[in-house]
């Protein structure tokens, strides 16, 4: 068979399952027996374990980018337990969501416009016989039921519809202005640090428009300048950059280094923004900021 | 040319390459290179370096759920010495596993019904001429010979035909019942941890069905209180948990944590399980039992 | 459509992305979403990151074994700076190679024999708007770009030609003898270290002929002897061994361990090799050597 007979001839695959152990490749085998024509592609499986939160944010910042077709999405810490193994459709059957109901699909289902049908996945006919306990999912369930899908067993075939009104929510934390010392401040939280130390916030770009310029970042209680820049490569050595991300948020960056680590920061952690006092910087000068300043060596980062 | 022409469309490959390095990739356009219509389905790659064992152990885990084809495995501290690269068919030629004679091979083809026939690979026809040492036969010798059977080169053009009982086995731990203090005890080690900190032992679950209920964890005189679970989110906090697995062996875990962790525990070590004594479980009331105790504290434990 | 209206039927990808992220997965969704039967062969993402020079030669060791197509490198801390984003030709067309044009490329370029055009790529056409900042050129400048030559795209709908000789050469460093206490000395460093912690030094066998047998390996003014060997299990426990590695070039290495970790070996550390005076290897002795010395406990190395 080639891929023309196929309903999707795609399936995006997410997890936490990490790549050490035989996890990923017993899920790409099970596939390709049950679909042999379908390409898998892995999006990641480095999320942190157990984190929803992180994996559902993950496969949002993905979504615009991924193929039409089956995603699958495999960060199931309740794995054997009563919350339900789930079917999304999206787009009118453009695309397929397979995955837990605990929140790990919904950022990403509301980034492509929400569901427009889900099933809860009942059929043994659509899952694999359990060589052990109920522990294994990924491999048991959310991949036949995504290859199934590929072949054009329709939906329905996977269990009964639930309403999508009713599935798990993501929970995404909304950033506010909140009273400051020196008039409004954005506060608001990391979403995600990357690979390169990069810490994303949950913050559009447009927010921060009447900030003008330069920018003090706020973390518990240490002020830094954060100085706005194009590309990573443009934030001078030392200095805190903020740069608009790949995904069009706002971004802490340092030089060629990790702004997590420089910045004690992770996901999760609250930032403050506020607009950098006129004062602060008469004609241009930028009062050097060392970075790694720690609260007790902090006096004069502002001076 | 599609797949249709191919003796083998897929080859499923594993090692303790890591993905750091281009190994892997090399691998990967070498086989595309002699067979591009061939799928290369990643089992896994990060078997702990020189660990044939735990390499083993892994593709006998994977072994049920891998396409039918070739099967590539390079775990191969030995490679450039005398051990014998070789191919051993599976299921009167269903598929072909192709490694270091050095038992990395031997517990899959057990899982699997065992070798119908075997060749040394000994043709410079089917393998890569060397561009330096004979350092990377997965790169010069695997991955070709691999190719060439997908592509219908008959099995015996790799070399001549060895007695497949002369291979070198896998050796696997077998569990064993011991007289203890409180009647037999089953004495198990720890086959593998995977990457959420699960340990699978070396124990079918019918073994234990005599124990009924909560079971003693024995590890180096240290005693635990072993809780028999459906699902690792059963296990309540502290607790240890007693799991089957998804291979439908006995597993150790704890709740959304390292048991590893937690239990200092790693593949090869041994663990006592023993019933508990019935006058510890009155009106089933389970004494709480904290991770991580240490053998300095642990008086008490099962008070 | 099947592959075989492409011009190109393969991308080999290389980055410093790391794969814990998504980013490796949205470049494959991206040439996917555009050139449907386009193969992508992961050459590695774990090139450690904004590191150019190793990007490029892990690049260039992986050179003569990728499938002729189009190769996409990206190791790119300058993304968003003025830093060219370029494409260039090797073998009259039989693959082009993409990415930044800051040295990751050329030594690949090199090894293959030198750029017979190359454009900068600014086309927007075959780029994908940007969703954010200009921070993920992966996504939206090579991916597409590489995508679009595997469709036909003729290379000069990428942008402007430019001179191939006005590329960012790759600055590989050149061993050479210099006088030391017992005659001339090879002068080399380490090229890379891989996952197994083999050293890999930028001299080719052949300039030690004439050392004949055992070589003396100076560290920061440390001692040890060297034993050439045909494999790494060759290796007594405790010695150092020089073997030849799959790129052809003489590596250190020990029995089953890490020589990067026993010899405080990393890439760019100078090492001295001199061949052992034929008084210290009388009746073909060896005189033990441990591992692991260090400067204040060195003495009697060589005695």
């Amino acid at each position: 068979m080639d891929g023309s007979a196929l309903r999707y001839d795609t399936i995006s695959f997410l997890s936490d399952f990490g790549t050490a152990d035989e996890f990923v490749g017993v899920v790409h085998s099970v596939i390709r027996s049950i679909a042999p024509a379908v390409t898998v592609v892995d999006v990641s499986h480095g999320i942190p374990k157990f984190d929803t939160r992180a994996g559902g944010l993950a496969l949002a910042r993905a979504a615009n980018y991924l193929c039409p077709g089956v995603v699958v999405a495999v960060v199931d810490p309740g794995v054997g337990t009563q919350r339900r193994p789930v079917a999304i459709e999206v787009g009118d059957g453009m695309s397929v969501l397979v995955g837990p109901d605990n929140g790990v699909l919904a950022p990403a289902v509301g980034m492509v416009g929400g569901a427009t049908r889900a099933v809860e996945i009942r059929n043994p006919d659509v899952c694999l016989p359990r060589a052990g306990g109920s522990t294994f999912d990924g491999r048991d369930v959310f991949a036949p039921a995504a290859a199934h899908l590929c072949l054009g067993v329709p939906m329905t075939d996977l269990g009964p519809e639930i309403d999508p009104a009713g599935l798990m929510p993501g929970v995404l934390p909304i950033s506010r202005f909140e009273p400051g010392i020196d008039g409004d401040e954005l506060v608001c939280e990391v979403l995600w640090v990357d690979q390169f130390g990069n810490c994303q916030l949950n913050v559009d770009p447009m927010e921060m428009l009447a900030f003008g310029g330069e920018v003090i970042v706020s973390i518990n209680g240490d002020d830094r300048i954060g100085l706005p820049v194009d590309a990573y490569d443009q934030i001078p050595t030392g200095r805190v950059g903020l740069v608009v991300d790949s995904s069009g948020l706002l971004s802490l960056a340092v030089a060629r280094s990790s702004a997590a680590d420089e910045l004690e920061l992770g996901a999760g952690i609250e930032v403050r923004l506020r607009p950098l006092p006129v004062s602060d910087r008469p004609n241009g000068v930028v009062t050097p900021v060392q970075l790694g300043n720690r609260p007790d060596d902090r006096q004069g980062d502002l001076a």
